[in-house]
């Protein structure tokens, strides 16, 4: 199983999407649709690979939580549909955007139909805490995105404000799929907290990473065009730190620009943020979680899942 | 609690208000706002009274209950805020929009922060199957609004078709509000049935009276202009009904209305949905439905809840 996992990334994918294929039944077409489409659209499938190495690392079987493994992928696909809900579709750039083909009314329910599926099958099929934690951590998703958008645009975001914001979109998920897998495969309640941490700074550093792509990446690899956060005013980690090095004029530059955003702009704004020192710093403190997840993993006993968990934090140091 | 309830309506609306603004907590004010502003809208709490009488027509005390009765209130205020998410917002009538307000991403975020606090609270606090019958009526409900989309301006909608979406997008929440009062108030396999029972067929009975409503009563008791399902080409019962009386010059009209719609012709429309009987097979309607849900109360032990309910339906008679 773990061999598979390093071995193919394609496993997994083709895991969610047999699972999701098999058990997603609705007469709504719409829904479905909506759904499936969100779903081929790709991605790495880390969050239910970390639930699966999780529950290896306690000693369970992987392969009996496979289930549990696509909920948490489906969770993520849920709150990507709803993000495609926007203020004026016409303005909506990139692909996935369910809300553009279908309207935001369509995309709102497909997303809320996806979210009471879950939560239908996990309190069917799950234990207290999980449940649980996976309706909290939906909690904090939302309450992290609602922050990001008071937060657009902010100049004066502190780095503390950022990593608030980073934790409860980004990283609770990724907390909830290390620490359930801990859960059913059997994790005594230190090693259950570990894998809970490994999760937390693991996604912190994610986020963090995924800003920094969107500066330095090309298209095709993201997916998206290059400075789509700068476009969406996004207070992002490199610009963030960018920021807290204090030149004036760097400042003024940047509220120029966030009062109205010109894309032309874009690679001579991520000129400056390199030049503030914002990528370098954000590479440095992506190593520090990269680091704290490592360490989180130390009350687990060494062994194939362990050593996988380490070099997917290990894939996200930049540079 | 029983003689609190019947005597004083205004009682189950500063309930769910109080519990909600002692225990909903959130540090972020705009989902906190969003979600107040909604419930301060009003509305009968019908949800949690029949939760209540549930649980008091089973031999339980519905005071012990009175979180479970909010829960399901905000279930359905999580459902109007998503209600509120509109296409393009500048065309939205009415009161309540959150989405006017604060913007389309807001209202989907605060919804989707309510319906993930109330499955926190639900999955922490009641037993199995209570918070798998939450969510399997959470997906019922998207289910019935994404059908009632695909179904606007449908001058071929059946009958059947028209029960189908009410009996998911409304009756779904007031079969869960009765059973899961009755889950908690101690009932029988065949009491929680029979509750089940009586909550499905109410809120068929509740969605077709709304519907009557929409054409008869004035814009200051229903809060909306009168005819506003005309104006969002909604196939309500009345014009289902009507349009199965046959009339072809009368179809032709409706077509042409939907086609393009003019709200100046509303009243005339309205009078031909009369004219072709469409008004009084509604109430026949309801009245069938209403008989339904009390004689599905039988198993139940005569009594003062028991005699409010079947109060409750009978006040959705019309005429």
């Amino acid at each position: 199983m773990i061999d598979a996992l390093r071995a193919d990334e394609s496993n997994l994918y083709a895991l969610v999407e047999e699972f999701f294929r098999s058990s997603f039944t609705t007469d709504n077409a719409i829904i479905t649709e909506a759904v499936k489409r969100m779903l081929a659209a790709g991605g790495k499938r880390l969050r239910p690979r970390i639930t699966l190495l999780a529950s290896a690392a306690c000693g369970g079987a992987p392969e009996q939580h496979l289930h549990l493994a696509a909920y948490m992928e489906l969770i993520h696909v849920a709150t990507l549909i709803h993000d495609d809900v926007v203020d004026n579709a016409a303005t909506r750039r990139g692909v996935n955007a369910t809300a553009v083909d279908f309207g935001n009314r369509v995309s709102v329910l497909a997303g809320d139909y996806l979210f009471a599926w879950i939560f239908k099958n996990v309190t069917a099929n799950y234990p207290h805490p999980v449940p649980n934690i996976l309706s909290a951590t939906l909690a904090d998703i939302c309450d992290g995105e609602v922050l990001q958008l008071r937060a657009l645009g902010d100049v004066d975001l502190p780095v503390d404000g950022y990593t608030e914001i980073a934790r409860k979109k980004t990283a609770s998920l990724f907390a909830a799929s290390a620490s359930c897998g801990a859960i059913m495969g059997g994790g005594s309640a230190a090693q259950i907290e570990a894998l809970r941490k490994y999760g937390d700074n693991y996604g912190v550093a994610f986020q963090m990473n995924d800003d920094l792509l969107d500066m330095t990446a090309d298209e095709r690899s993201i997916g998206k065009p290059v400075g789509n956060d700068l476009t969406e005013r996004k207070m992002t980690i490199p610009l963030v730190l960018a920021l807290r090095a204090g030149n004036g004029a760097f400042r003024k530059r940047i509220e120029r620009f966030y009062g109205e955003v010109d894309t032309e702009q874009i690679p001579a704004i991520v000129a400056e943020i390199a030049e503030q020192g914002g990528l370098e710093a954000t590479q440095h403190a992506i190593s520090g979680y990269v680091d704290r997840a490592k360490a989180a993993l130390k009350p687990l006993p060494a062994g194939a899942a362990k050593e996988e968990l380490i070099r997917l934090a290990d894939a996200l140091r930049a540079g």
